[in-house]
């Protein structure tokens, strides 16, 4: 069973190429939101019930749409939908948009693979670097194609989780398996007033790579190749627990 | 400059209590949700815009309220309220309940703490592993109060970022750096019908640790002692980086 997720909606152009790219390989259920969900990173339903509905979009492809967030979808489809069965493969997107670097902790796309991985499952995340609603996702089929291949071949063995960018093409060079690079936002919030004179902000902005590497992510898609980042789900920095056991001694 | 924020709400007695030990130490700015907003992990608001409402809750300190996710509020803070201004720190919470182990995904009180990191303020995250709203955060607040002093005279090094989880106490026996225990939640949904008879899903579960190491917050927090993990925003798998080099013979 391959499950597939995504972030922008159950309707989204990527979510479709990517539901015809695992129907080769399977049975797959679609699990998605019912609405455009980018930037949930990993957030999840507590206050409030969810709903579930079954949707006829996809031939043949049994397929949900949820009310929640990306995160919920796969809570909901291993607990409930496929409660006791075996998930071989999530695969989540295929974005409309970059998710290299510090997106992954923004996306809800990988925040869903990412909590596929958490339950042991392997998992990967695509997207294409192209936001447009009718980006050309051809030659990213072609690559998502041969990665769900490979993984349902060979299982991940040393984490259970890949970042995988596409360029927006055409001539893409290859893949490279790369690491996160570092880099930041810089945000502007565009300020106006509503309707009834009150003021809002709306975030926008740019990002930025301070990361001068050649095996990042970043650099890979700069060159026109796919990147594909091995993740995890362990946060701890590990260099800085020595030099913080002085912290011990406050109490 | 030391900003707070939250993800239970301006109203909570958690950032009463912060605020209350931060004030000590300098000139405080205070921009948190105006509504719960737990487990919406690292999720930003961008197909939508944002208020910021001025508060007179706690006095003598600038307080805001603000319609969106706690990483929304710190870039908020950062990018129009404190714009130019340094922040010596960013402290988040104290959460009402834990936020060890892998609950620093979920948790928009260690997201907003580490969108803060990744801008590189020294941030941190308070969780008192007491959900209850009338919980006693008497001795929360000398441990923040350490903690907070500690960091504004030596600055963090390795890491810009610590997830800060503080037992119920009373007997409290130390501080303990530790690293992120290996855990996920066994989720169950309860189902039900809304009022007009179609199904709803209701998250709940319960956390299971999956680590035996001595050397974790999970374990640290059942010996009664504080766990101090220092974390990061780098999700890569260096360890899966060369096994996966086979990955780039696929194109």
């Amino acid at each position: 069973m391959i499950l597939v997720t995504n972030d922008d909606g159950i309707v989204a152009p990527g979510i479709k190429a990517l539901i015809e790219v695992a129907s080769k390989f399977g049975e797959v259920l679609v699990v998605a939101p019912d609405a455009p969900q980018s930037g949930q990173g990993h957030a999840i339903t507590i206050t409030k019930p969810l709903k579930l509905r079954k949707v006829d979009l996809y031939d043949g492809v049994t397929s949900y749409e949820c009310s929640g967030t990306p995160v919920d979808c796969v809570k909901l489809a291993k607990n409930v939908l496929l409660k006791g069965q075996t998930i071989d493969l999530c695969v989540s997107g295929i974005n409309h948009g970059s998710n290299a670097s510090i997106n992954i902790l923004y996306s809800g796309t990988m925040s869903a693979a990412m909590e596929a991985s958490l339950e042991g499952i392997d998992s990967i995340g695509f997207s294409l670097l192209d936001y447009a609603f009718d980006a050309d996702f051809t030659h990213a089929k072609v690559i998502a194609s041969q990665m769900i291949e490979h993984l349902l071949k060979n299982k991940l063995q040393h984490c259970k989780l890949l970042n995988v960018n596409i360029p927006k093409g055409p001539d893409i060079r290859g893949i490279k398996v790369c690491r996160q690079a570092k880099g930041h936002w810089i945000e502007e919030f565009q300020e106006g007033l509503d309707p009834r004179g009150e003021k809002y902000y709306w975030l926008t902005g740019r990002f930025q790579n301070n990361d001068d590497g050649e095996d990042t992510d970043i650099f890979a898609l700069s060159q026109n190749y796919v990147s594909v980042v091995p993740s995890g789900f362990d946060l701890t920095a590990y260099d800085a627990i020595l030099p913080l056991k002085q912290l011990e001694n406050l109490s």
